[in-house]
């Protein structure tokens, strides 16, 4: 499993996702779900994956060698003139190695498919975000639906529901990805620090922080500690029950 | 989808069920997944099920043919022992009922399974709280794990994990469950109200109350505006992230 949040922030976009990977519960490791391009001052593109790791790490292999190739090799997302044009490269990129892989030979236990959310901005444009699914399709946020998650979706869910507002600071944004990925963590074992952040800031084109929280990073401490507390005190200031 | 809460207090069981019910999203109703038996003074049980409604329906049908019937009609969970024999008889039942559906004829496109809840009292013993899984074996509620979700469990477990306390009196636990109802129906179409509750008070060997809160009751209002509020407090009041 895996947990991945990106959100469209009026200032910027926002990217966190944890860490763990497990091929089994008795085969765990860590691996960086984040990657991001950029081409400072002109476009900064994020992805995040949750889902086969071997098939993310091809569809990122193949979109790397793209962008770093000579002329020929096209279509790159460093090139592409918009975000929809980088997205719709990534979704045919993944489309193809999840084809690939299911179309011939063995078959595994599990399937080949992965789920991408990846947002950025060129020149020009407004940040954007969107989400891909393993069929190379994809959704963008709107003012309706302005983050996306993927992986173990449901336990982190409703305090973002609750919490998320557009006008909210990166500092703010970040908070509440604490407190939700902290749900997350407690209830799925397959979701674990350290957590990756990536942080674009509107207008600039290039990455604009770049953290990693280990386990045992003091804010993370301090929100899973203080954590509990807050939200026992804020059932215990709801109005009683009386029968 | 289903959502049912069952809880071990220090002072008795709280059963808390959702009434919708749905075959397909354009199919849904209302339907309660709560019932109780009782022989006042001497024993009470309550059942809560997810899953299969025929499947749930057949089973406390049985059980009580089985318990208003003549002598010879037995094993009848009003005349059991002991808690652990009223949840196999009830166990069995359930299996009985999945594998005779199962076994033979058309197959339908959703399974006939059934996850069910049980907990109650019965003269000299403690309030014992069970969750009976479609082949029949069951769990039990300990200190360690003293409560028992079924069916859509993931988005309002963050908060009865932090929240939950055995020593909780019955109204501070039925806000608490309160709380995680209201973050799983703004969630999942498949759970909604009216909320049934059940009350079993230790040592009384009867239903100690029962209520049903509709869309509209008040309470359940008020907990659904404030907890909104109280919900961003908290996160507010979390130490600042700062880059």
């Amino acid at each position: 499993m895996t947990y991945c949040v990106g959100m469209r922030l009026d200032r910027g976009l926002v990217f966190m996702a944890d860490t763990r990977t497990n091929a089994g519960i008795d085969d765990i490791s860590s691996v960086k779900k984040i990657t991001t391009w950029e081409r400072p001052g002109e476009r900064v593109i994020t992805l995040m994956s949750a889902g086969n790791l071997a098939t993310t790490q091809s569809v990122i292999s193949l979109l790397d060698e793209r962008s770093k190739a000579p002329k020929d090799r096209n279509p790159s997302i460093l090139a592409a003139p918009s975000m929809f044009q980088v997205v719709t490269i990534i979704g045919e990129t993944l489309r193809e190695v999840v084809r690939t892989r299911a179309g011939e030979g063995p078959k595994a236990s599990s399937p080949f498919s992965a789920t991408l959310i990846v947002g950025g901005q060129i020149e020009g444009s407004e940040p954007r975000l969107f989400k891909i699914y393993p069929e190379g399709n994809f959704i963008e946020a709107t003012d309706d639906a302005p983050f996306f998650q993927s992986g173990e979706t449901k336990y982190g869910r409703p305090i973002l529901v609750r919490g998320f507002d557009p006008a909210k600071s990166f500092e703010e944004a970040i908070r509440l990805l604490m407190v939700s990925f902290d749900s997350t963590i407690r209830a799925n074992l397959a979701v674990a620090p350290p957590l990756d952040l990536v942080v674009h800031e509107r207008g600039t084109f290039r990455i604009g922080a770049e953290r990693r929280f280990e386990v045992d990073d003091p804010y993370f401490r301090t929100i899973c500690n203080q954590w509990s507390h807050a939200l026992r005190a804020a059932v215990d200031g709801l109005p009683k029950f009386s029968f």
